[in-house]
């Protein structure tokens, strides 16, 4: 990791600027949305909610530039179709279509590029999802890193859903759906070369199952949700305390983190609260519904280690803190850079 | 231009694949399309159409690697706009809304990207679309060539149209919106600092308004549309003729091509039937209608040069030919490989 060998003076693109913390949201807010400002992309979702015709539809696009392509657990090719099937399922949207484009180094393996190409297949598959259209690109050995990949996917919003980071209101419960920092420790094992006690695999996965089940446990009682991916789930909670208007309190002890991916971060000097996933969500529920939809979670495979892992508070500060096992407690900020590029 | 330089073995990916040609159609048509087979899918055509409860919507997307980013008449954020809404204008959708996401190279200027992003949202003004979601990555130095934008469409489509390249039928025209050859070469001049006798520019535009007054002007007479980029007309025409099972007659006498550009084109042994348009149709349409629906044409600025340019013939080996003004005939095949690599 190289990122520090040059000297930013403000002008330039610099690595931080993809991380998911402070420097990526003074670049997207500070200059790529006011020079595109326009209503739908104002609301500032993972997804943008279109009205066709009275029909209401999820819009959502990310491109994947994850090094190593292949990882424990999955891949660039997974990677990129569940990524935006759940940037389409955290809005409430069904993912229906995918389109897929692929800049490709020349010189690729054309082995590496059918590999993928099976596991685009098998994850939309497994997420009912059809690709429909594309696109290929290639550029000279030197001028990308093997393969990056878009999709953007089209799904239908479910009936009387009004998610949004946006809409927490205090006294409302936080679920989160599992483990914490699973793929970004399968990437950075796989990166380094670093042999850790156990096998650490990433966690990408499609969560529509789990979003379906929620939202039909207790309609309209989901009123924020996020995939914590770059950033993790700290960078989530703070965006949608700010968005808001409120603040957050968590109980370290009720967040879940497999022991490997602890010891890990614990090499590493990460904070698994940081740290990407790939296949888990985060949802702000209504505290009377709480329980019930965190039941439906746990029905499904993806989601059998959910917990209610902390509550939406009064705070002017929009802080989020964090009660931890001993007793204390301790603000949960915004990281300004980025400790894994490159994560997905 | 370095494309020679390392040994194919056919087990990596080439420059020829993103060519727009005969590689590009085997990687994409023998590979990418067959691992992800569906319906929707394998129509093949620049765009998917869509049905979502009685919608019938365009669905597109298209990533731009384009080497020099800055070039005359345009740079890659524009071309990233236009793109995509032709590729909804050649299926008869009206583009709507667009998804856009960044590959960014640690060191760009942070002054190119506001650059690069206001004519992003001059190119959207203009063709009446929003840009409602997006992402940003970055990736470190050497790792990507300055900026990489794809951009995913969604339209509306205009009702009663069914274009598609399978469309052409024996008898109808040939039409071309315009001169042949100025994005490709405005490209050449810009990359290799030639320096022609007069200025070349590239002619990005989005063609929805001439779609717009075709459709209009003759509901159900246009049958194949295509916007000849990457491989030029020669590529767009070859596979329709293939798509459709026909043959094509082309009068060279009445392709517009600029003195500048052909006489660039001489210089650097080009043929600009291959040469990538990014402002320019070409539409097979029913013969009876094809001089209303060139008059419609001609009405817009983007098409005061069109012509009807050629004839669907019978040929059980689907050749495209050009009758030369010299009143000899040749064949217009598919290129193999790229005479100009990332044009787009």
């Amino acid at each position: 990791m190289e990122q520090h060998n040059h000297r930013p003076d403000g002008k330039e693109v610099l690595l931080a600027h993809g991380s998911g913390g402070r420097s990526m949201h003074q670049l997207v807010d500070g200059l790529i949305v006011p020079a595109l400002a326009n209503p739908l992309l104002d609301r500032m979702e993972d997804q943008a909610t279109l009205e066709i015709n009275g029909l209401r539809l999820g819009f959502t696009t990310d491109s994947f530039v994850v090094d190593p392509i292949f990882f424990p657990g999955g891949d660039i090719g997974a990677l990129a179709v569940n990524g935006t099937v759940n940037d389409l399922a955290m809005g409430g949207a069904r993912p229906l279509y995918l389109s897929l484009s692929f800049i490709l180094e020349e010189g690729l393996a054309l082995a590496e590029l059918e590999r993928i190409l099976a596991s685009i297949r098998a994850a939309a598959a497994i997420s009912g999802v059809q690709i429909v259209t594309g696109d290929t690109k290639v550029v000279h050995r030197g001028s990308a890193d093997k393969v990056f990949i878009n999709t953007a996917g089209v799904g239908l919003m479910t009936d009387g859903t009004r998610i949004s980071a946006a809409g927490a209101q205090v006294g409302d419960r936080i679920l989160l759906s599992g483990s914490l920092g699973d793929h970004g420790m399968a990437i950075m094992s796989r990166r380094e070369g670093f042999e850790f006690e156990a096998a650490i695999e990433s966690d990408t996965a499609g969560l529509w199952p789990l979003v379906d089940a929620m939202l039909a446990a207790a309609p309209g009682a989901v009123h924020a949700m996020r995939d914590p991916t770059r950033g993790g789930l700290a960078s989530c909670l703070n965006e949608i305390a700010q968005r808001s208007g409120v603040g957050m309190r968590l109980q370290e002890a009720a967040i879940p983190v497999h022991e490997p991916v602890r010891g890990a971060c614990e090499m590493l000097g990460l904070d698994p609260l940081y740290v990407a996933n790939e296949g888990k969500l985060m949802a702000v529920v209504q505290p009377e519904h709480a329980e019930r939809v965190l039941a439906a979670v746990r029905t499904h495979p993806l989601g059998r280690e959910a917990q209610l892992v902390g509550t939406v508070v009064e705070d002017t500060r929009h802080l989020v803190v964090m009660e931890t096992a001993f007793g204390g407690s301790r603000i949960v900020d915004l990281l300004a850079g980025d400790p894994l590029p490159r994560i997905c």
